[in-house]
């Protein structure tokens, strides 16, 4: 496989600048071999790309846009924390929650659409582990919050 | 205590076969010392065997068998992964999410039943932390989703 | 910076006596370098110190003062099982869960509490991970709960 960013290229995607924290909270950090993200949303630079609940004011398509941004956020953070992001061996663990309008249970779907994302980027190592729910409300009315955990 | 397989016996329960996972993600791998799950749906074959909201279409009883039956899936994967359920030194750490109707509190009395299955299999190194948390939706209408993290 | 719990006693504030856990598990344990704690409520001895939903009965202050209730018994937890808060060597990652009415969307306000406390007692080694979600339902109708992972 050809490096990840090479990857990113291939795929017209680019890492954003790793967003800021918002609050006394880092956005990555590491200890012993894993790299730990806070829970990303999708931003793009200092404004949400996407508000609103799945199955309301948001549709799948949209959930997706999301869950790609917040991923790519999450790699942005990684990559400052850890400089290169052909260090990581292996993606754990994705924790995706997706803020759903009662009746919503396609939070699947919407995620696969990161999953996807980090399995196109690193190929077999980029197959996680994934927790993913439902919830009722997210920071800033986000449709979904994405954190990772990769082992380097 | 006797091997964790004979203990499932002795319980009348048996492991499924690890359900397949479905999407760009795997059900278990391992980190270090550590060995995680991905959110386990009460799956028996292809079919959940329950769905619906805890306080509304799902009474407690129920809502205690799908935390054992997604424990079960959960400790298929890990045996999947490992080969042999006695490696695990210690049950870390269980993700319950419980689909609440508005006003069901009783997350904690669900989940019970998947932390004393565990206690039960595994004597005090069953012994884990605990999130517990009710969550508005899950994916399929599931009433519960449960990661299992163990040490080896 | 003067020991943790020197600075527990400027900032007029005392650990707990550890919460007992409620259920088959436990509290806090250590795997490799990390100490994780289950989800923790904000007990004050048997009683919850708030009950209710952020955005409906529960107003932020008392939301917050929830968050630094709950982090306190996180952290006497902790101190339970490695003996002295000064071994730990870095707050790795705090799980924040906000019971949340209906289009309440401030639960990293709520959460900053949590965070910003973590930083009084530990300076830089206290800025942690954070995931922040709101959920529909949390265990006795408590407003917050609170997970921590540290690294001694």
């Amino acid at each position: 496989m050809s490096s990840v960013e090479d990857r990113l290229k291939e795929l017209n995607l680019e890492l954003p600048s790793a967003p800021a924290a918002v609050g006394f909270y880092v956005p990555v950090l590491k200890t012993g071999n894993l790299v730990i993200t806070s829970g990303q949303l999708p931003f793009i630079g200092k404004e949400l790309a996407f508000k609103g609940k799945l199955g309301k004011e948001i549709h799948d398509r949209e959930g997706q846009n999301a869950a790609r941004i917040a991923t790519l956020n999450a790699l942005a953070h990684i990559k400052s924390c850890i400089g290169d992001l052909n260090d990581i061996t292996q993606v754990v663990r994705l924790e995706g929650y997706v803020q759903s309008a009662d009746g919503f249970n396609d939070q699947a779907l919407v995620l696969n659409a990161a999953s996807e994302l980090l399995v196109d980027l690193f190929g077999e190592s980029g197959k996680h582990t994934r927790i993913a729910v439902g919830v009722s409300e997210l920071p800033l009315d986000s449709p979904v919050e994405i954190g990772l955990w990769v082992e380097v």
